[in-house]
C-alpha cells in the first residue's frame, strides 16, 4: 500500500474522491453499529449463568467462618471471598476488603475519604487549597470524571508501551505536596491494553511523593482478562514491591468480577496494607454494616477459587478473541503502512487504541455517527475529554455480534482515511 | 406490688438483699445470652430462602423496559424494583432510585454528598465553619455514627410518644442556619417504637429552615414491619405533606428490604423530589455504573408488589410477636409499679425501650452483663454515646431463642431492681 505521505496533492484528492464515495455507499446502508461500550455481550453472560444456581433455597447459607451470610456482620468480607479476590490480584488473603459491587464505587470512595477524611491522619483534601492527581493518558473516563467530579485539578502524563512517562511522574511527585495520587491501569490498560513493565511497576512503587498521603490508584480491572493466557500478562505485585521499597501504605489496588461474572452483579475488593486497611475499616464500619455476603458466597461457590476464575476467563477469551482479533485484521488489511495512524494489538483487556495522525480522531468519530457507527467520543479517555493532539480513538469490540463488528471496522477504516485525507490536503 | 417510693430505708434494704440473692442465683447459672442485637433470627432468614430460587440459570434476566439486569445500565434502578420500593415507602416509583444493599450506606452518601458537594448548588457543608444536625433522642446509633464521623455537631431533640418535640425543633431550625438536617426514624422509632403523629409529620413538613440545605432525613427503615397490622403503623406521607407545604426538596427518605429478604443481601431505597432526584443522579453516574440489578430482579421476582411485601412481614410478624409479648409480659409482672421505671408497648419495629430512674442504665447493663446477658451500651441511643440522663435501655428481643429470652428478660428484670434500690439507697 503507498503511503499517504509520499503521494502528491493531486493523488491525495484523487484517493479522498474514492473513499468518499466508498464511505457515501456505507452510509447509504443505513446501518446502527456500536463499538463505543466497554461491556460484555449476552454470550459472555450467558457463560456466568450458573452463578445464579451456586445458592439456592436449599443451601447451607454459612461462611467457613460461621457466619450467617443471610445476616448482619462480616464488614471485610467472609474469609473464602477474600481468597477468591486475592486469587485475583494476586495478593494475600489478609490484604484484602471484599467490597459492594462496583469497584468505581470503591474508587470513588476511597477519594470521597481522601476529601471528607483524610488518609491516616493527614489532613482531609477538602481542606487544602489544591489538590491535584497524575492521569496516565489515554486513560479510562470514569476515573477522570471521578477526581473532576471533587474538583481535583488533573495533570495529564504520557503513557509508553511500558506504562506511564516515570522520569515525568518521578519529578512531578516529588516537586509538589499537592499531588496526591495517581490513577493506574496496570494490566491491559484501558484504553490502549499497554501492559505495565517490571522497571515501571518498580519505579511506581520507589517514588518519593512529597506528599505522605500520596496514593497510587491501582485499578487491576482486567487482572485476569487474558486474550492469549496469562503468562503474556504478567506484572509484578505493587503490594509486595511498595513493601520492598519501604512505601507500604503507598497504594490502593481495586478489581471486580463485573467482567468476570456479571456487570454490577459481582463483587468488588481493595487491597491494601495493615495499616491503610485498618484506616479504612474505621471509616466503613460507619457508612455500612455490610457489604452483600450472599453475592460473595455465591461466587465463592461457582467460582472455588483462582483455577475456577481462571478457567472461566478461558471461554470469555475464547469469545473475544475473534472479536479483537477480527477489528485487528481490518485495521492491518485497511490502514497498515498508509501512514494514517497506529495501534497496538492487547493481549489482553476490553478495548484497541487507534491513534489517528494529530487532529483527525473528532473528524473520524463524526464522520463514524454519520455513518451509523457509535464510537467512545474522541477525547473521552483524557482529562475532561480533552485529547490534545485530537488522535486517540477508543475501539470497544466486545458488545457487537461479529457481523456487525466487521461492519463497523470496515467503516472506521473507511473513516479513518477520508478524515486523514482532509487533514492532510487542509495543510 | 409496693411502689419502690413508699418504702422505708430499711424495706429498701431488706428488698435489696432479697434481689441481690436472686441476681446471684441467677450469675451462678453462668449463661451467655444476648439481648443487644437489632438482626433477625435464622427462623425469619429462612423465611425468605426462596427469594434465591427466583432467580435461576433458566431464568430470563430482561428487566421489563428490556435491559439485562446482568450488563451495565441502569443507574438508577430497574421500573420494577422502582415500584417494589416505592410500595413499601407508599410513594411514587419516579421518586425512587433504587440503590445498593444498605440503606446506611445510602444514607451516608447522602451526608457524604453534602459535605463535599452541597444540595442543589448549595455551598459544600466541609467549606463551613460549622455543620450541626438535629438528633431525635433516644434514637438510632448508626445515624449519629455518620454524623459525628463527618465532624457534624450534633444537637438533641427529645422524643415524646408522638415523635420529636416539634416546638424545639420548630424554633431551632429557624434559628439557627447551621443546623442541616435531622434525623428521623418515623414509624416505629429505633428504639422507642414510637410512631410520629399526624400532626408531628405535618410540622415536619412545615419547616422553616434558616439553611436553604436543610433536609430531613426520613429513615423509614420500619415501614412494614408491623407486630399488629399495618393499620396501626399509619404514618403520613412525609413527600406529599413537605410538597404541599411548598417544602419539596426538604427531605430524602430511606428504605430497605435488610429486615423483610436478608439483612446485608437486600436492597436499599431513596426518595425524593425530582429536583433532589436529578442532583443525587448528577453525583450517583460519577460514583457508579449501577446497583445490583439481578438482585432488584431477584427480589421482585419472589415478592411480586406490595401485597407480597405484606403477607411475607405477616410471618416475621407471626415470629417476633410472641417475643416482643414475652419480653413486655416480664416486665409487666416484675417491674410495673414498682417505680423503677417504665417502657411502650411497641406496635412494631425491631425494639423495646426500658427506660430506668435517672443515673440507673449504665449500672442495669453493667450488672446483666455480669450475670451473663449482654445489652446494647447504655448511651447508645445518644449522640456522641452520651444518655443525659442515663436511662435509657434498649432491647432487642428478635435474635434469642424464646427460652433464651425468657431468662435474659427475666435477669434484666432483676438488674433493673437491684440498680433502681442500690441508687435509692445511695441518695
Amino acid at each position: 500500500m503507498q503511503t499517504y505521505a509520499d503521494m502528491t496533492k493531486e493523488q491525495l484528492q484523487e484517493e479522498l474522491t474514492k473513499v468518499r464515495q466508498i464511505y457515501k455507499e456505507y452510509q447509504d446502508k443505513g446501518l446502527k453499529l456500536d463499538m463505543s461500550r466497554g461491556k460484555p455481550s449476552s454470550g459472555q453472560l450467558d457463560l456466568g449463568m450458573g452463578l445464579l444456581n451456586a445458592v439456592d433455597a436449599e443451601s447451607l447459607m454459612q461462611a467457613e467462618n460461621g457466619l450467617d451470610t443471610r445476616n448482619y456482620g462480616g464488614l471485610d468480607g467472609i474469609p473464602e471471598a477474600k481468597r477468591l479476590m486475592a486469587g485475583i490480584m494476586e495478593v494475600r488473603p489478609e490484604q484484602v476488603i471484599v467490597c459492594g459491587n462496583s469497584s468505581l464505587n470503591t474508587m470513588y470512595d476511597m477519594v470521597a475519604r481522601g476529601m471528607l477524611l483524610g488518609y491516616l491522619g493527614q489532613t482531609p483534601w477538602c481542606k487544602l487549597d489544591k489538590v491535584k492527581f497524575l492521569c496516565p493518558v489515554p486513560g479510562y473516563d470514569r476515573h477522570f470524571a471521578v477526581t473532576e467530579h471533587f474538583g481535583v485539578e488533573m495533570i495529564n502524563v504520557p503513557m509508553t508501551e511500558e506504562g506511564p512517562d516515570m522520569d515525568m511522574v518521578e519529578k512531578l511527585v516529588a516537586e509538589d505536596d499537592a499531588i496526591k495520587g495517581i490513577w493506574c491501569v496496570p494490566k491491559y490498560s484501558n484504553p490502549q491494553g499497554v501492559i505495565y513493565s517490571d522497571e515501571t511497576v518498580r519505579r511506581m512503587a520507589a517514588l518519593k511523593p512529597a506528599a505522605k498521603d500520596f496514593r497510587i490508584f491501582w485499578d487491576n480491572a482486567y487482572a485476569v482478562h487474558h486474550l492469549y493466557g496469562a503468562e503474556k500478562g504478567k506484572i509484578l505485585n505493587i503490594l509486595d514491591e511498595c513493601e520492598k521499597a519501604g512505601n507500604p501504605d503507598m497504594v490502593f489496588e481495586f478489581c471486580s468480577t463485573s467482567k468476570i461474572s456479571f456487570a454490577g452483579g459481582g463483587i468488588a475488593a481493595i487491597a491494601a496494607s495493615e495499616a491503610n486497611l485498618a484506616d479504612i475499616k474505621k471509616s466503613l464500619t460507619i457508612q455500612t454494616i455490610g457489604f452483600d455476603k450472599v453475592n460473595q458466597l455465591r461466587h465463592v461457590r461457582f467460582f472455588k477459587d483462582a483455577d475456577g476464575i481462571a478457567k472461566h476467563m478461558e471461554k470469555h477469551a475464547e469469545f473475544l478473541r475473534p472479536r479483537f482479533e477480527l477489528v485487528l485484521e481490518t485495521l492491518e488489511s485497511q490502514l497498515s503502512g498508509l501512514g494514517a495512524g497506529s495501534w497496538i494489538k492487547p493481549m489482553g483487556g476490553y478495548f484497541i487504541t487507534y491513534e489517528t495522525n494529530e487532529g483527525c480522531a473528532k473528524r473520524v468519530v463524526a464522520l463514524a455517527k454519520e455513518a451509523g457507527v457509535v464510537l467512545t467520543p474522541a477525547g473521552a479517555p483524557f482529562p475532561y475529554g480533552k485529547d490534545p493532539k485530537d488522535s486517540v480513538i477508543r475501539i470497544a469490540p466486545s458488545y457487537p455480534t461479529m457481523e456487525d463488528l466487521k461492519a463497523a471496522a470496515e467503516i472506521f477504516c473507511v473513516c479513518v482515511k477520508v478524515a486523514t485525507l482532509e487533514k492532510m490536503l487542509e495543510a
